[in-house]
């Protein structure tokens, strides 16, 4: 008659709660204040819960050799991590002489992506620099980055428009691109994980996408077991659900 | 009643040939090459058409620090292009005072792909050092390495086996590892892509996977478009096509 | 009868007004807030004005060699800005392979003042590193940076004191730091030079003190001409009335 | 009737006799020899007792881009000591890969020092770079390389006036720079410390006057325990008598 | 009337027999392979017995800045070993962030070497890059590239010759360069050294001729104790005999 | 009658005569100075004519790890150019990174050589560490870098030997090393080659002997021609010559 915890949980549909209360397919909150610092063109602080990362967006005139006359410009990106963002502190990387490995992936998975947002033809030979830092991790930095740096961009490229010198042509601005993780944890698929949660997960994936639902990227990482094609499936409807109410948050910030 | 050429080619279902007269789903011949020099533990040169790594498995006893005192092993990669591997000479990473942002991605997709492929406890605290040169690339670089690289990894962990101080607890090798390349070519999934379809597709990506159909690594990425649930579906089976006949193409050298 | 604008403002004694409104002698606005982020020991943002710095104090058991076997602890200092912290963006210094001059030179006096405040040998063992990185600079980062850490530093001490295993003896705080610029500008001494001032005085100094009115660093450089006596005489007293009110509102954070 | 040892130097005003039997406000011999090696425009040998630099000054025409077109010119500063000019060797920083802190912000105050010698705007855009190389230390070497560098700027500028070519107008020298070290050791101001008097001073202070009794730049940081106005001032007296010993023997040095 | 093996031996004059049974004064097996990969001017895989390196001639247009407009070519060489090429596995140089000493001595021998098979001024302002890599090193690895280099560097002058822009005046060949190592080696000189050879040499020395018997370099070095003018002569006889056959070597295949 | 001064000169036998009016086999004048710097072991200026060398030698305990245990000390040595000891300023290699390819060369030499001088199973295990600075250049650094750093190497091996805790057994000197520069210039051997000759030579060839006339290293590269084997065996005569003179400066200076 009596019942143990665990199913008193069950009973109730507590048994799925993640830390915090989140449900499987929840995301934390979103929040995304533009206007953070006050000399980049575009200057965005984005937070996915604990996570907080800096986004800043650069215009400069010209582009990089490879493009110089093609008349198209250029969006690249760039990646760090405060020393002392993270639970034990990591050595500068300026210290240390060089960017390390994951930095690096990451930087070059946000460049990419946004890359996708512009139409750099109608972006003229102008270069935007992206810079993501973090300055308080809890997991999804990259994502919680790219999502940031889109609305630093779209402000970066409204600066620019402003510009009669500028050599853009009509709207660069192709689509909004947001970023969200997934996994596979305790044989579940579940949301924008925490740091605890990604550390834990037998399955790790970010997937990056569009405002209409199209996939840019697909970074899908067997941690602790292979996965399957159902299990994929599974995780790629949670990140749409997610890519949607976070692309929803960005309309909301550019509009405010 | 005379046809054009591309009405003909139709009728003849060639209209779908790629360069090679390769159809869509068919993979460039395979070669793979044990022995290849006389040095290391496992040494393969590994060839997708004219695509050649050589793949080397170097064991050493001891683990990295964090690993000390775990009796768990480690397997780590790194990969590299000879400066003239490619159409045009690159210049050589250690002249130049380090990896680009593009072999550091790779060798960590590779050391990542290949650390699944064992029980790192049965390993016991021994490293294997996974190398792969590319003599000459044409496409499929890091699919190539990763499917050589995995008979060296197998060749290593034989010799360790033998070797009576080697600390190895039964059979390391969990799952063989393979990797191919898919991808949206003029509106088209196909396999394994040479170079010239790779500089051309719309979406690119690399699948690793194990010899049970279960995924290891999935990473998609739009390069001219994105791309829908329904071409990731479409690439997703031309994938494990190509790697059920990879896997039969490492087994038989294992054997041979 | 009628008088000119200049007139009237050096009526009203306004003639000697700054940007902003300031007096010669006044700071800008300070703020100081603590637990900025959530990992550190120690994690402050300090303001002066609109020049933002976080300082994150992290606690490391052990000493750096030549202090091993000591009994004596370390306090050490890095120091960096987000690349687009300032008007125009800075090369990120993680991707160029190495830290500035200037970075070097600041972060040398943070560690050097910093170490000032403790009694290492009542530190114990313990190493104590202060990032200072500044996220939006309008001058006087250096400074700002100095009085941030100190606060950051006391929190940190005390972490380590609640720690029965901290081996630290007694209450190592000797005395608080702050620090201040002070410049000659148009002929005259001013207190707390933001960007555009510091840009364009005649002579640039940067004073440290302790709590008790010590000078624990003093450096003034000539700018654009050299200075005298009566000017050097002139600037410390403005530096003193400034590290006076930057000193209350440290201790007031600190009680808050 | 008998008195002690340290009673009868008392006595005879000897008990602050320093080592080598120097009064407090007593300078080391100086030694400035011109034309010490062949091949610079300027080139001086600079002894301030044991500690021996070499002071090259080289002429090139052009300048850093921030100044092309600008009509102005350029002084750079480089320092090195050789590997064992001290009294345990020092790792050659050229194999190490990077000039340390100290050395750096060594070479920034001599550049610094040096460019308020000369109207840079009559150098015309020449550069010129100073590089001091310790080849003995014992102290204040880098107050004897601002001292030997000045020298070796004006045969350099004299080299450089000749030159039809040149682009020179008029004479660029504003005014001699000459460098000491003062310091609080046990409890009385001292003059242009050896090494020994370094390592135990409570205050080190380096101090750049001009000709005209003007201050360049003054660095002072307390070591042991913070400084009084009253100290610092003590300390600028003797660096007074100290910069105008010093700068009649450059000149002694110019004329000979 | 029994006879000790050594005896027999010598009596056979098989005594002096080296490790594979080869005379003091024979050459282990050369073989050239050309075209050995696709994309390079000149691509070739020479191969001294178990010694094997892959060396290829890349050509570009344009010259190092301090020829340019001078007319003139310029031949330059890079040299590496894959990690695993040798018995126990080196450090990835590009990992390292530089190449070793070792490789610097070496390139810097090939591209001295190889600038002499050519008349720079006939080859126009052209550059030739010479890639060696040793796939499989069994001593001799200088040597080996030297010899292969020397022919992929006349294929790739071919190629360059064909090109109607390609400013080439006449045949820039002027000479065929080789090299071989000799040794002093128990007491004995000996030709083309192994690496067990090698590693138990008194004297090892390289020695690069013309085909017209001309000395290019010859570098000796006292490994175990100094040589003698008498020493000398006989290694450099022995020289000669093996540049001859490697010399005949790379003739046939050039013309194969 | 009337002679050309060709001919007149020829008469003379001063048609030989070098810059300088020295003979074709004859040194430059040969200075070493002992003691040259007061804080290392062994402290030497070499001069060969206008070419000068501080050579420093630093002892230190213990040796590098591939020696630990064997009982066998280790020599090695680096090489520096002052940045303005030639015609024109070479970029300081510390604050370029890395040093270059001919810095690395040289003193891979130099540490070869002089490794040879000494029995280093009798200096037990110690380091000597020579450090050879060139102030001023003229040609020849490298051998007068030897031949100084041999004398330097003698007087801190005597230092050691002094220490009852240097673990040296008997006397580790084996032989004197001393080294030349000697090359084919205008179609005559010459001796010892100044910066001018250098410059020009058909071929340079650097020799390195122990003073019983027996070869540690011989060098020598065409330049503009190939040499014969007669052209070799003169220059060899000459270095005999050379090499014998500089052994006794060398004797001379130590017994000084």
């Amino acid at each position: 008659m009596s019942s143990t915890l665990s199913e008193q949980l069950q009973h109730l549909g507590l048994d799925k709660l993640r830390s915090g209360g989140r449900q499987a397919d929840q995301m934390r909150p979103i929040r995304i204040t533009r206007q953070f610092t006050k000399h980049a063109e575009g200057s965005v602080l984005v937070e996915f819960g604990d996570t907080k990362v800096i986004c800043t967006a650069t215009v400069d005139r010209g582009v990089p050799r490879f493009l110089r006359g093609s008349g198209s410009g250029w969006v690249t990106a760039e990646y760090g991590m405060l020393p002392r963002s993270t639970h034990t502190r990591n050595d500068r990387e300026a210290t240390k002489g060089k960017q390390g490995g994951r930095t690096i992936e990451i930087q070059r998975l946000i460049g990419r992506s946004l890359r996708q947002a512009l139409d750099l033809k109608k972006l003229g030979e102008n270069t935007i620099t992206i810079d993501c830092d973090v300055i308080q991790a809890d997991g999804g930095t990259r994502t919680a980055a790219i999502t940031g740096a889109c609305v630093a961009l779209v402000d970066a490229v409204n600066v620019l428009r402003q510009d009669k010198n500028g050599a853009v042509k009509g709207n660069p601005l192709k689509q909004m691109i947001a970023a969200v993780s997934v996994g596979m944890h305790k044989g579940q698929a579940i949301l924008d994980l925490d740091y605890s949660e990604d550390s834990n997960a037998e399955t790790d994936m970010n997937v990056i996408m569009n405002d209409k639902g199209g996939f840019i990227e697909v970074q899908g990482t067997a941690e602790a077991a292979p996965y399957t094609q159902d299990e994929l499936n599974q995780m790629l409807a949670l990140a749409q659900k997610g890519i949607s109410e976070i692309i929803t948050a960005q309309k909301a910030a550019l509009e405010g």
